[in-house]
């Protein structure tokens, strides 16, 4: 069994945002020479996301206003959690709508992929430095 | 280290609906000869979802109530996703909340389930073809 | 290939409840004797979550209230599930929000985690015994 770890370090400019990290997904997994196998990869903080959708700006434009609809970050008074001196707890929320993580098959050395798969790091408490895992794992 | 892998092709006869796809998962898993391992099994479209839940047609209809509350279908113009000439924009966003993809494990050749278990495909925006991934991994 | 698999058990006193279940988790990979690898964690039930969070009591408030609003238990009336003569159709909808599973990369024979990741058990149907389970793949 082979396997392959790589943490990408970012930090996005806004509170919020959505990058697609797909090109460095593909890298890593043809980096690890692994033909048959599953590729994890996950945001490493807890007030962000990793998934899998559409790279579309008016669809996240609409993922972005209706997380904010379903876990408004203001009254930031409105959360116990901002009670310990953050203001991110509506991150917290927003994170497991759109998930931590995902799984994806690595099939004759590539991402097997849909025709409009694309990998997402979605971004809820930005403007500090961030880091997302790679890891890569078959033969 | 094995591996399997299978696409299972699908057209829903209705917008939204729930499809019981463990028979052919379980098929997969017997015939990858895999004892111990995982099996990953996603969609590959992003309108739609592979979930673990109750095969129970009541708790089917709330799922559908409840996802048509949380992100309306209509009114279309409400979403940007949809000035591109999709309709489907909530679709989109009901398939985050119910998720991309399960990870099972397999023991003793089979998968590793609690006692009501089931792996479903959930469609949100169907009338179409669309495929699933089973990809099987272990030894 | 290695594998290690280990079955938890655990009951809540009250129907709903977070649980910190990362030192098992930690224990198994250690047990399991995988240097590089994944782990899956994931609830056996349909009623409860396995997700990855901050352990911080203010949050877990804020989970808990938030999940009610989105997914109230009451009226028991309102959902079809519950005309099964059940009265947890709000908890099938709550497991789906936060999650069935998380997946965790092993580097160097530990969870390779960011500094405030935590596993958490999430019952929303508690006060039975409830089983969560744990399978580590690697070398």
């Amino acid at each position: 069994m082979k396997s392959h770890t790589r943490y990408l370090a970012l930090q996005t400019p806004a509170r919020r945002g959505f990058v697609n990290i797909t090109p460095e997904v593909r890298e890593a997994v043809q980096q690890s020479g692994v033909q048959e196998g599953l590729v994890l990869v996950n945001a490493m903080h807890i007030t962000a996301s990793v998934f899998i959708n559409d790279d579309e700006s008016g669809l996240h434009h609409d993922y972005e206003a209706w997380l904010e609809q379903l876990a408004p970050h203001a009254p930031t008074s409105h959360y116990r959690h901002n009670d310990t001196g953050e203001d991110n707890a509506d991150a917290h929320l927003k994170r497991q709508v759109m998930g931590r993580e995902v799984v994806v098959a690595i099939t004759a050395g590539d991402l097997d992929f849909g025709p409009w798969e694309q990998i997402f790091y979605g971004e809820f408490d930005g403007r500090r430095k961030k880091r997302i895992l790679i890891k890569v794992i078959g033969e």
